[in-house]
């Protein structure tokens, strides 16, 4: 097993939002360096595109993360690959790869919060016909240098070849999953490796959906190593399972009553929180 | 006067095309790191999208270099802003403003090497339109948090938000260009400081053109000190003049003439090389 951080560059601190955007992303670059130090396997940036969030662009903390670490991979997490060109951020994760010494890895996902949309042009209606579309590019520039390729979303290749080509061939790319049974189905008809998102609700819950996955990839003839599932989750780490429960819960309970105002979840409850 | 080094992250050394990407671009690394030690004010990175290079994902190297360097100015040398989204382009500058705590720059331009039309779905014909239009909206992202704009050749954005800001406000924007005069004095009218490449020719010659965008920036009412001027040209040192020509003469002659092929340009001679 490995274990790793994700982050999503919050743009502010618990007690206030006047902390410094340069300061922050200064301090996030310690945080992976440090993670580096003490063994971590892998950290994580998320994308967003709000002012709550200094991640927008994650793949440049990640470079900038790659100059001062050496043992620890370094993912997209996720990358929102629904509403951005396949192209771009295959060079940008190629190049990490190369600043890295083949640390890289790729998280690739619809995205959960819905903001790049509207901003890069993409209507909400397409949201699964995109990241089918242009997950397929992807695929097709990790595995071919010289490209051919035509889609709905973006401008064909007919043959352009795609630089530079990463260290680590294939370079790791990994499906992100939230809940959609589809989504995972897809992962294992792929033999794509699966990062399931457990933001709220019991993880013993999420079991069907893992066993669909590896049924589906087990089908499409994958072996079953290459049929990996990671889990992307909320964490804390205390002294004992109490401490750790009232220190994180009043955080937890804010931020999801914050999300859950915007998506019309129900919020969280103590009771809720100790059963899971 | 400032003084720095541009470099396209050639994918080859003189002797041979042996020598491992990832060792490239880590020596590429250590060499803006070792400027930033001897006191160079600033280092470039280009963008080309060719086996040759290895610049495609010219920000990310600039993003590792951030993070091991504490004075030198980071720039784009040029960035393609034709083929480039401005909303991701403008990400990922104020993100490495950020990372390197306010030393990130930009210089955009149309693009000399053409290989990125292709690749991102663009026309040939449209080459000064595209710049036209991206350079608006790139300088209005620059300008307001929330973007209002319209154009031809990009989704409009409605008044989304585009994030992180930069550190430095205004992020510095120099316009990249050849020997195009249009060129020149649209720099100054939009009293944008002026990056003049010179790849080839003498660089008297370019003094009516310099005259030209200082005339036009200041009858569009901009401050001269507001009217900057630089020059990418190419270089080497040594101990003596003779010495520096001898030694930089062979593989000078052996770029402009594989350019020269391409792009149906005269090859250099030895005698062309000293009136310059």
């Amino acid at each position: 097993m490995q274990v790793g951080i994700d982050s999503f560059a919050a743009a502010y601190l618990e007690q206030s939002r006047a902390v410094s955007p340069a300061d922050r992303v200064g301090e996030l670059v310690e945080q992976i360096e440090h993670a580096d130090q003490v063994g971590l396997d892998v950290f994580g940036i998320g994308e967003h595109h709000r002012k709550d969030y200094l991640d927008s662009a994650a793949a440049m903390i990640l470079a900038a993360a790659a100059a001062r670490t050496r043992q620890i991979r370094l993912t997209s997490a996720v990358a929102v690959l629904s509403a951005a060109d396949p192209v771009r951020l295959f060079q940008q994760y190629a190049t990490l790869d190369l600043l890295s010494q083949g640390r890289a890895e790729m998280v690739v996902g619809r995205g959960s919060s819905i903001e790049a949309f509207p901003l890069f042009g993409f209507r909400l209606e397409d949201y699964d016909a995109l990241f089918a579309e242009k997950l397929e590019l992807l695929l097709e520039i990790r595995e071919h240098e010289q490209v051919h390729w035509s889609g709905k979303f973006r401008p064909a290749l007919t043959g352009q070849g795609v630089y530079p080509r990463p260290l680590q061939n294939p370079l790791p790319i990994w499906l992100g999953v939230g809940g959609t049974p589809q989504s995972f189905a897809r992962a294992g008809v792929l033999g794509l490796p699966l990062m399931v998102a457990i933001i709220g609700g019991e993880p013993r819950r999420f079991r069907p959906l893992v066993d669909l996955y590896r049924d589906a990839g087990r089908q499409a003839g994958h072996a079953p190593e290459q049929l990996k599932v990671g889990v992307h989750a909320l964490g804390y780490v205390a002294a004992t399972t109490e401490e750790a429960a009232n220190e994180f819960f009043p955080g937890y309970a804010a931020a999801i009553a914050s999300v859950a105002k915007e998506r019309g979840w129900a919020g969280a409850t103590r009771a809720g929180f100790d059963a899971t």
